[in-house]
């Protein structure tokens, strides 16, 4: 049964798997992130997130991360994913507050402020020159980097900074009530603090970032510029994001996107628009939870959380290596069921 | 020619170097190391050396790495041999004060404290499992690591996890006139704070860490507790005190050491002896600086420096993939005319 679409032949030798955690301020605007049982856990969220990957619990904090209603983090499906596969992943420290309990690639930059201030990432040039100096390792490791991400607030920034490259994008969201109108209002602040309008920075995309965006964004686009090997962003919006900026900034490299399904079938965002004026290649990955018996997982067909943590990407990985829809979500119920 | 013995015609497919950085107190004891310019700038050796290696210079210090007499630090003939090879490499930050401003996997551990106290690594054992941790990843990347380190006093703590593991070593120096009796004189008042005694925690390896080791030992245990493949420890005295620590564990591993020939024909050390006594398999480089026109390459042959950054692995990896002794003199001097 095909349950990433569209299928592909790729049979990748050397495939890699990693996640850019980073912090920003602007999560703990109350309303915006969902991801965290309250605005000021979320700094915990991406260092709960690798630890559930990496060990199977989270160090850091007591409960693992969750939205308010209870629906685990995405990540139980990205370890699900990377178990089964065996495929070797790291994590990377772009910019975070609370630093996991694990090994984890250090950039040394420090995390997003509140993108109302109109400078949310002063750093921007510096970490992608980071990033491509971690990329040129990257790129002798493997032929094939799946690159997933986890950032409270990621939506919100990805939707400013997508405003200010002129993309009418309307971002999914961790909660289930998508609050579109509170995150415009924060980014009309941080533009008008820095006199921007729609598209002013089409031609400056790491302007667009340090005005608006968050540090995994210049982190990604750096590592793509010395990537030459089939590369797969992992994520929704935020992966849109990220993908307009690696295109503004001129880079031609053999980039596509994966997500999951929860992301395409969102309504209040437009996903498929943005696809056809961007241009990239999707994949898409339908975990099956309809068939679970868990109602946490059961919340993702309702529209909580969708994605994060690479899950999309986890599950493309896994697909074209051979495990079914059945054997991934098997594994994710015996992950939950380990720790919640 | 041969200039790294004994051949070997192992040909490896996905080789990586990794280099371990720690800090630690006991640097800081006047005329114990000469892996910095002066006692309070060991700090920022580690780091320094990082940076030389994957850009060419040293951010965090104005001036590169070197000893007192001014010959330059053993990475740039890690930075050549991995330049002319293009193996991928990674730092690694087990405890340093001074983290380098690039790319380097952090493991989220405390600096080494003066080994006087007897207390020198108090979170051993997490640092193992960290490592332990790191090295599932590592492990599925590659089919040879080459594992070397930055540890500025680190020749000191190898001495004493050695007496405490029962092991007469006389350890290599990076001055050229060894302080032997001053090390042995720090060791001793370690073991005095504890009560330990010649070999008494032979048959407790992490915790003659514990006492009087530095971070890296724990950290490359851990990494070599989780390697299925070939490995290599890149180094001279300390690798040895790396390699004792395995085999009192009870590891078997497929691990050998890779050294300079610096260290091979160091007679104040009892490098020769120690290999009989542990058994381990060495492999060692000449880089040939009696023929170079650098002065300061020309005291590595007068016995100033002798090893470190994984400087005699590195040139081990450029032999098995074909560099000639005289490209690498020639790659290094190149570097060292660019930089110093």
């Amino acid at each position: 049964m095909t349950w990433v679409t569209p299928r592909t032949d790729f049979k990748p030798r050397r495939p890699i798997f990693l996640c850019v955690l980073s912090s920003t301020d602007t999560a703990k605007i109350p309303g915006i992130s969902a991801a965290g049982k309250a605005p000021e856990l979320t700094d915990y969220t991406p260092a709960g997130d690798a630890e559930l990957v990496d060990t199977g619990r989270s160090i850091s904090i007591k409960v693992p991360p969750m939205t308010p209603l209870g629906t685990p983090t995405p990540a139980v499906i990205t370890r699900a994913a990377l178990q089964l596969t065996d495929v070797p992943y790291l994590f990377i420290n772009s910019g975070l507050r609370v630093r996991p309990k694990i090994p984890a690639i250090d950039i040394g930059v420090l995390p997003g402020k509140d993108i109302r201030t109109g400078e949310a990432v002063p750093d921007a040039r510096d970490i992608y020159e980071k990033g491509v100096l971690l990329g040129r390792q990257i790129n002798k490791l493997s032929d094939l980097v799946v690159i997933g991400e986890s950032v409270p607030g990621g939506t919100t920034t990805a939707m400013g900074v997508l405003h200010a490259l002129g993309y009418q994008a309307r971002v999914s969201s961790s909660f289930s009530e998508n609050p579109l109108d509170l995150k415009k209002k924060v980014i009309m602040e941080g533009m008008k603090a820095k006199g921007l309008s729609f598209g002013s920075l089409r031609s400056d995309p790491l302007r667009a970032v340090e005005c608006l965006g968050d540090p995994m964004m210049p982190c990604i686009a750096g590592l793509v510029e010395s990537l030459r090997i089939k590369t797969v962003l992992a994520g929704g919006t935020q992966m849109i994001a990220v993908y307009a900026l690696i295109k503004h900034l001129g880079l031609e490299r053999d980039v596509s996107i994966a997500t999951t399904k929860y992301i395409a079938m969102d309504t209040t965002a437009n996903f498929k628009e943005m696809m056809e004026e961007l241009g990239y290649l999707v994949y898409i990955a339908d975990p099956g939870f309809d068939r679970s018996k868990l109602l946490g997982l059961k919340r993702y067909e309702e529209g909580d959380v969708k994605e994060g943590v690479g899950a999309g990407g986890a599950m493309f990985l896994a697909s074209l290596l051979g495990v079914t829809q059945e054997e991934l979500r098997l594994e994710v119920e015996k992950i939950c069921e380990e720790i919640f």
